[in-house]
């Protein structure tokens, strides 16, 4: 906020609301000065969020009531603390939130225009949260290490769950459930279970396909813990693979364990998908790896950093200490299947910590 | 579009994607002309947007590829189509993403300006496609029929899930896993199930608390079928209720049954909510009512109509057949306990049909 000579900035993404107040309520906006934090919430999480801000130690919380719109409010807050440059999250405010707020802001200035009242402006900004968020501090550690620690745990248990003649949806309801009894909220996003031909494309949705012996089946799955996000891949394979299929498990892993072994501070991003990139050029897989090769982990699903291809205007900071995300690479070939091999790493001063704990390849005598 | 003297809409919303054009994916943009539909996906949704927009009959949808981000893909079509007024979803639009596409477009006009080569312009518009949704055809009524069946019969039995002693969390699990199982892809939210003073949290998350004799316990809980969402509430109360607990039982029983009965075509939404709020206030519980009576269902678990007390400015048009939404008051009592009824409605030519059938109240022996 120095940097950017804001005197306020206008939180409106939940996670990073979250992030600065610890309120997980579903609507909230936090209007943070340099010496305060406003929490607005509407009737439905007022007591709630009292009983945060009465229970907080260290920098006080100032709780806001809606009455009709959070743009008031906000605006509102922002006259009466006398804020001039007001921050917006660009990214995750919409032009209409923006426009409603411009126009109240407006709607309070002098008029005609006076010298001695200078007008408030909306500057759009970009990543102050999220720049602070990328590095985990140790309760976030130490809270996303047991979150894969469970995962893991039911990654350990998947030829269980992976036979033929079963389902792809009724996989993915038992892994929903597993994820749950082992203590995760709900998942972090919709579990792939993606057998046989389905397989080749990276974002599958569960269908009634039976699974059959022979085939690979990619299970994608995750779930929040205490409010954290982990994720994990792996593929089972049903019976022996073609010959052709070996060779992509055998190229996915490389990938996987290349990338993993250059994560290290001071590297960017880009180079670790490089070395994923680089194991699957050299195996004539370049083009079936069409995702980028992970992607940072936290309260949100997909958040900092990006780990893929460096595309100019996009992040790409050396990764320091803290930082937490996925290595995912993978291979989808139309006719012959598709493989994944997802873990979640920490980077620690030397290098990294796998957070994942599970057998890479997973193949299930039939 | 004509309205508004647009030549091209972005669809940039997800929901409203789907509805345009069947695509499901968790990211593409939709640049829909007045006699042509492109379909903007990246590389992980490029063989389903293909396949999908084969199997189409009647308006044919142009599927495009994201080489690198999606504003400048969109933003060539818009060239390639020589569309000048362009609208652009504002409530779903971030700031950033406005800014991008309007430096894209600017960056490709011809400088110095010249008078026969007018410059595009992205129009900020509101509900263009949200109006077209509020009103479900025939398919869409049918799927929510189904979808509201099978989360009657869960609610039919919750009863059995609610027993003293159990945690609040594992009883949430149970209503998530009995919705996979009735054929639910996922949870719609994510479900509340609040005991005792937590009850009196209209918002409530499952806690570890148990569930105990002589409290009421709020189960609001929803899925989505076939990519439509329904959600149902009941109150549960385990053992003989306090007196004030049986007034609001009571009272906001009522308040369901007069807001459904004023619901039919021409009733403007904040009338529905009129009649439920009018009923709680002669009961002296005007202030315990403190959310909206309801919202709109469909692909989203939100959506219009808003049913609550009118706001200027916000839309409150008069209901139409074939629109669906809850139908949920509830009191609110810190010390004495909360309680929800919500029920699902569809609006016919002469009034409305619950679509939601389970009992309104459910007193448990214990």
């Amino acid at each position: 906020m120095r940097a950017a000579s804001l005197d306020a900035l206008v939180v409106t993404h939940l996670p990073n609301v979250r992030y600065l107040t610890g309120f997980s309520g579903t609507a909230g906006v936090c209007v943070l000065l340099p010496s305060r934090c406003f929490l607005v919430v509407d009737f439905r999480y007022l007591t709630a969020a009292r009983e945060l801000a009465r229970d907080l130690e260290g920098a006080p919380i100032a709780v806001e009531a809606v009455e009709r719109t959070y743009e008031e409010v906000v605006v509102s807050v922002l006259r009466r603390e006398q804020c001039l440059r007001i921050g917006v999250e660009a990214a995750w405010l919409s032009v209409s939130r923006f426009n409603a707020m411009a126009g109240a802001l407006a709607a309070m200035a002098p008029f005609p225009l006076q010298s001695d009242h200078p007008v408030p402006v909306l500057v759009p900004t970009e990543r102050l949260v999220e720049r602070v968020r990328i590095v985990k501090d140790a309760g976030e550690v130490e809270t996303l290490r047991e979150a894969a620690r469970r995962l893991s745990a039911i990654a350990r248990r998947l030829a269980s769950f992976v036979t033929p003649g079963r389902r792809e949806r009724d996989v993915a309801v038992d892994l929903e459930t597993a994820m749950r009894e082992a203590g995760f909220s709900r998942p972090a996003f919709d579990t792939i279970v993606a057998s046989g031909p389905n397989s080749a494309f990276p974002h599958a949705r569960p269908t009634d396909r039976l699974l059959e012996a022979g085939e690979p089946t990619v299970l994608d799955f995750g779930g929040v813990y205490d409010g954290y996000c982990v994720d994990l891949t792996r593929t089972v394979q049903l019976g022996a693979p073609t010959e052709a299929l070996r060779r992509l498990y055998e190229a996915v892993e490389e990938a996987n364990k290349a990338a993993i072994g250059v994560v290290r501070p001071g590297v960017r991003p880009s180079a670790i998908d490089a070395a994923a990139r680089a194991v699957l050029e050299t195996h004539g897989l370049g083009a079936a790896f069409g995702h980028g090769t992970g992607h940072g982990l936290g309260l949100e699903i997909h958040e900092e950093p990006r780990v893929a291809r460096e595309i100019a205007g996009l992040p790409d900071e050396p990764v320091e200490p803290g930082m937490v995300f996925t290595i995912e690479p993978g291979a989808y070939v139309p006719g012959v299947g598709g493989v994944r091999i997802e873990d979640d790493v920490l980077v620690t001063a030397e290098g990294c910590d796998v957070l994942t704990d599970a057998p890479k390849r997973i193949e299930v005598r039939v």
